[in-house]
């Protein structure tokens, strides 16, 4: 008899249209047994995940009836019918029957979306397939930076440019660092003496715009959640930080802006307030819309006039469309600072996969501080 | 004794907060007299006012209370305090003690906004002193269009570029017809095989944004509030013209989308119908907002997550910030075209001051069809 090892799982059990109820319509699960020696790789790879990302955006693998979801599938033109829950994460090389891929070796990989022959999803171990290894990059870490990191701040790459095809195979990478520092290079056309409001700035892309501003010397307001992450941003360097649930948004762009450059990682009422307070020809990076990911529909601009009179642009940040032209510069300018601490960066971690289904939701309340991740094994 | 003249005048008798009450908040007034061959003119001019260009944006003037005015006064940040109503006109000079402003001229006038010492609104007579003299701009009609035509499809210049201490003494004057070219080509970037949506698109900008695009050779859907205005997209050769009151927009655009380029007029659902029907990489030029200019504050992008994922950009159309870079092209271009009939317009034209405050109203209701003009005087 062959022995078995338990392959922990997070999947979806029922569909929720809102927030997921961790141990209802998300949970860990037990049942499956893996034979680790014997199962056929058919030239694959079998590999053990290392490090899982939390990401906002992962409310669509688990709220398959989200607005998020029904955007989602406006790209993919796919249906989703699957138990299975997919993100980002660091997988090491268990077995291996592809010379590319070595034993040892980390990867990151972009999880598969659609039913193939083997499973390769928020599980500990995974079978990607010959015709699945294009999912995995290999991962290198350099500098000293924790392997966790390159879900991150260091996050990068994944894939060097959207490509429709494989986007219905695969969920979206969207690591972080390169968000922020993509986004902030396409759209932001910051100048001296320029105001910028970041939303949710004490966050894995709030915390490094937030970084990106302040080395081109740019006057700072930050909102966040709570006390602490307010503190984390004055230790930042944040000119007005302020807890948007004890101050109103609004009074306070009042008294510290106008606004020249907002980046918006929450829409609704918050962008409103920021775009009644916006200078003439402010630039809107619109980076995500926690507000609405959760089914909500009444998140977005009320008041469109402000936009007109004031010849405002609100730029949608998709990740794909642009990662790839600012992925060189990234890893040369930002990736050394965040190794030689003149960039800052927190984590959230927590340990084992059994974590998953509840971190998933503190992400989308604000109950993390810093990036989160999961430590799944040991690296 | 001198004899005087009634000076007929559009008044507000009592600030509204949505839309005006003609009668009640708004009335025609025959109270104020004129002698019109002794009035002092100080170096200034005596002008009667011809045509009265009719406009959504008059809302600010006549409702105080409402968002429009709130995102004004951001910009003018001049408290409103008069009963004068402003807006923009073709004015003739009756008496002049400047030789740059002969008797039997035309100008188009932006009006005054500041209680200055002469008046200058919405009446059949006004004087302009020498220091309000810059805000009249001399017209002359060429092409054998039509007098009118020039504070509509053949509306240009009033101003070669915004001036933010102008603008505190000036209404905003914005013809149609500059505003649709100006907008087009700053923002529409368009491609061979775009297919563009144009709302409100029988209306003064919307019907000029549908010839731009059909002169492009693109796929046109225009939507209207009338099967006439229907009728009349058609006879345009607008491909899908529907009647949004009759025929749900959503459904319009999922059948007939996606959508590359969406002309705004109206904000809210057809906003949000409209981005949801969006390729990736669209363009939203944001140039009026009818459906949140009565103080409702509804309007917008409920659904974000479209923005996000497929990389939408949301261009606020400011005239003033746009306009002297396009209007020499539309000069060159625009007007030769409605002069020869190669470019149609429709005017609702009224004729009596008496008529302007259910005009009013009318245009903000769609009540008109076409460019909505009152003929005050004969020309």
């Amino acid at each position: 008899m062959p022995s078995t090892t338990v392959n922990g799982r997070h999947i979806l059990k029922q569909h929720a249209t809102g927030y997921p109820i961790p141990g209802t319509t998300t949970v860990y699960d037990t049942s499956e047994r893996l034979d680790l020696d014997n199962v056929a790789l058919n030239g694959g790879v079998l590999a053990k995940l290392v490090i899982l990302s939390i990401d906002p955006y992962l409310l669509h693998s688990v709220s398959p009836g989200s607005p998020m979801e029904q955007a989602a599938e406006t790209c993919s033109s796919e249906a989703y019918g699957s138990d299975r829950i997919n993100g980002m994460g660091i997988v090491k090389v268990v077995r291996s029957e592809d010379p590319a891929y070595k034993v040892g070796e980390y990867f990151t990989s972009s999880l598969s979306r659609a039913r193939l022959t083997s499973s390769s999803d928020h599980q500990e171990y995974s079978v990607f397939s010959k015709e699945q290894l294009s999912s995995l990059q290999h991962l290198k870490p350099e500098n000293g930076l924790p392997l966790s990191v390159y879900l991150g701040a260091a996050g990068a790459g994944a894939r060097s440019r959207f490509i429709p095809s494989l986007f219905k195979m695969y969920q979206p990478c969207i690591p972080s660092g390169l968000t922020a520092f993509a986004g902030w290079e396409e759209f932001s056309n910051a100048k001296k003496g320029d105001t910028v409001f970041v939303s949710t700035a004490a966050g894995a892309v709030g915390s490094i715009v937030v970084q990106l501003a302040q080395n081109q010397g740019l006057k700072i307001i930050g909102s966040a959640g709570s006390d602490d992450k307010v503190k984390y941003l004055k230790q930042l360097g944040v000119d007005v930080a302020f807890n948007y649930k004890t101050t109103d948004t609004r009074e306070a762009l009042e008294k510290d802006g106008p606004v020249d450059i907002y980046w918006d990682n929450v829409g609704r009422d918050t962008l409103d307030a920021a775009v009644e307070n916006a200078t003439s020809g402010a630039r809107v990076i619109i980076c995500g819309a926690m507000s609405s990911y959760n089914g909500e529909t009444t998140a977005g601009v009320k008041n469109l006039i402000h936009v007109t009179f004031k010849s405002i642009v609100l730029y949608g940040l998709s990740y794909f469309d642009i990662a790839h032209k600012h992925d060189a510069k990234f890893k040369e300018t930002v990736i050394p600072k965040l190794a030689d601490g003149t960039f800052k960066y927190l984590e959230d971690r927590k340990f084992g996969l059994d974590k998953a289904p509840q971190a998933i939701l503190d992400v989308q309340n604000g109950a993390n501080f810093g990036k989160s991740v999961i430590v799944v094994g040991d690296e």
